[in-house]
């Protein structure tokens, strides 16, 4: 792999200049914004790297494939990633703008950064570096790289049972999420998302709260009681029969789950939370990646202003983000929500699906995963920690249930890349044993 | 008074040009946008009147004041009113914009139209017309407008007692809220209120609702459940003591509630409700009136725009409006609220009072009452209904329990004034016959 490394060393100032001209290009799917022109962008790109690349239309946003066959039998893997990313705002609180890629303390700051654009374009310099050293792959290389992750990879489903002999593979392969804050990292699944819109309705305008107040519905004051019910003391999920299929943690995950280092002061630094009140210890891992949670992004309703207005508003809207793990079914769990509301006089409450995604896993002991794991200790010189799951939501359950592959991630992004958030990074470093991981994980595939 | 109605008959339409002149000057005394400009311009529309009139600073927005002795002893009259209004957001639900006045179907629309500009302003021209038609008026006048009333009237407690003198009068005559939709309408008191903001704060960012759900404190799902432990089943306050205080209907109020009358199906129309949702009947004024009511005025937190976006939102924020009735404290409601959001668990949510003002009532049956009720009766050609107390609020506690003063409320503007809302209007008819009522009063207080 020397050579390979070597290439990569070299190159490497090129790679984070072309990785930000992608970072420059938005591609914003929520707010349809850019996200056509990114995925032209991206084959350019994976087209340079050597692969034969095109862009296939969906339904929706484009998947842009690219494909490097081996000659002869052999194996082969299947690179997955996301060229879409989260809307920026609030764009007030970015210390420079989120589209202008900036390079400070060793980060490349930028939207995009670290989910996914920085991980997704690792993937192709690796390919690149591979071929011009050593002129081909050991192995039989497929891209597919999707424009609608940010949006629950609404086609995404569609996509992959429509091409299913263009994605045939041996495993899959891919780089999203933080690594954890010890360093490098390896995820065998995610939690899966089920993403709903509550809305309650009221008069046909805003009313004066003091001429109607008592005497007109009030949707703010009934939304909040809605939401409210959902949880019983102490946040468990109040929602009857919505803990019923969740998997408990095999031996081999509680090992796992052991292994992982918990710093439980840097989390609170990290947050900029009171010593008292982020959860401590060996609970940490157990409930973020084993355990559901419902969890509200978003409100609104009424006067937002500064100071006072005195109104009942006409409408109230929650956003509602619900984490699931094995096995538990977003179908199912959508219509215990819908039958709690109602049973608890919240029937009139508009329940709207904004997406959908099961959680998935591959076992923690799978021989590729070993595989992987071989590949990123000789990327970073070190071993990586091993999680059964991420606690985020990635399409992992197209892979395992739809292709009946395993599925091995190895994120790229440092865990405080703030994704999701104001001023997204990725460090120079991950970038690059990136770049190095994936090339090495190409070899040890190829070997296992 | 055919001399001074006549007058009015004939300006009528330059009165409602120079109306329309008052509301193009925007005075939105919560975004501090045009208040001071507008005090200005009340102040020559009092001189103009043929009063004194003066701005007399106040450590918020100044009060316009304006004077017309008598000659002799005899009676004095105080009038209040305001300048400043509400803001007018939602702009894109207005038919034509808030400040530009529009004249259509027999009314005014604007910002302020009803709210309360255009009463305020039917006083001065009722001024002017006795002024010019018998060349005094039959009593002192005295009139107080703040532009402070939209945020809770905050520095007019200090202004009443600072100029007791100045304000010294025998009754306190004002036009404010709108009318009953059956038509002319006299008001004894109003509800009090209390509006306090709710703030619940999480880590010092917005975090990835995968990587931290669960492990990571949620402030937008604690604010929820902190504001819904507010209210019990049926939509009754939770809070311990909140109604302790609330005084029961005297057989005099009976009456008058009893006399109100209800059109239940123009009640639904008017909001925009299915006809099962409306409360109806005879509960209806008794409930609006005589009964407090805790309103969510604005909820906001994370995300809010089209799609998803899944984070925990950093901080999340309400603003709750109580409407208080006789003998409620908004000191002691707000410390009760405090304990029990405490109590249940959510002591760390901040609650910032915005605004609190005391529910406030004259009797029914007061002798000043009844000289305005007859005055109304000549300037509409018919018996107004009366109410015990307006369902809003207005600082009435400053004259009733500040200057021991009987307090007597003639709204001019219509039952669907929108005010507080979207395309508010006050019609032709109201402000013309509002500024009969005035010039009536002021001879029948004088009488009485």
């Amino acid at each position: 792999m020397d050579d390979v490394f070597r290439y990569i060393d070299t190159h490497r100032d090129r790679f984070v200049g072309e990785l930000c001209t992608l970072l420059r290009q938005p591609s914003i799917s929520a707010q349809n914004v850019g996200v056509s022109e990114c995925a032209e962008l991206v084959r350019r790109y994976v087209g340079e790297a050597g692969a034969e690349a095109r862009v296939i239309p969906t339904p929706g946003y484009p998947v842009v494939y690219g494909q490097v066959p081996a000659p002869g039998a052999g194996r082969s893997v299947l690179i997955y990633g996301h060229y879409d990313v989260q809307p920026p705002e609030p764009l007030e609180l970015w210390e420079t703008p989120p589209f202008e890629p900036s390079i400070r303390r060793g980060r490349i700051y930028a939207r995009g950064a670290g989910d996914n654009k920085g991980q997704l374009f690792a993937h192709l310099k690796a390919v690149e570096a591979v071929l011009r050293t050593r002129g081909r792959l050991p192995l039989t290389l497929k891209m597919c790289f999707e424009g609608e992750e940010e949006v629950s990879s609404r086609n995404l489903p569609g996509f992959v049972s429509a091409h299913r002999e263009l994605l045939a593979a041996d495993v899959v392969y891919a780089s999203d999420g933080p690594m954890h804050p010890s360093g490098p990292t390896v995820y065998f699944g995610c939690r899966g998302l089920l993403y709903l819109e509550l809305i309650a309705r009221g008069a046909a305008r805003d009313l004066h709260s003091g001429n109607y107040g008592g005497v007109a519905p009030a949707p703010a004051a009934h939304l909040t009681r809605g939401l409210a019910s959902l949880w019983a003391r102490r946040g468990k999920v109040a929602v009857a029969g919505f803990y019923d299929r969740v998997r408990k943690p095999s031996p081999a995950d509680r090992r796992v789950l052991r292994a992982i280092p918990f710093d439980a002061e840097s989390v609170r630094a990290d947050l900029g939370l009171p010593p008292e009140t982020a959860a401590a210890g060996r609970a940490y891992y157990r409930r973020l990646l084993m355990q559901p949670n419902l969890n509200v992004a978003g409100l609104t309703s009424g006067y937002q202003g500064p100071g006072s207005k005195t109104i009942i508003p006409r409408v109230a809207r929650a956003k509602l983000d619900v984490r699931l793990v094995m096995d538990q079914d977003p179908d199912e769990i959508e219509e215990k929500i819908h039958a709690h509301l109602k049973r608890h006089g919240f029937g009139d409450i508009e329940v709207k699906r904004l997406g959908a995604v099961p959680p998935s896993r591959t076992p923690v002991d799978h021989p590729y995963g070993q595989a992987v794991v071989r590949a990123v200790t000789r990327a970073w010189g070190r071993r990586p920690v091993l999680f059964p799951n991420l606690g985020g939501t990635i399409p992992d359950y197209l892979f395992t249930r739809g292709l009946g592959l395993p599925s091995i991630w190895v994120p790229y992004a440092p865990h405080d890349e703030a994704n999701h958030a104001p001023n997204e990074s990725i460090t120079l470093e991950g970038f690059v044993n990136g770049i190095r991981s994936t090339a090495a994980a190409l070899f040890e595939i190829a070997a296992a």
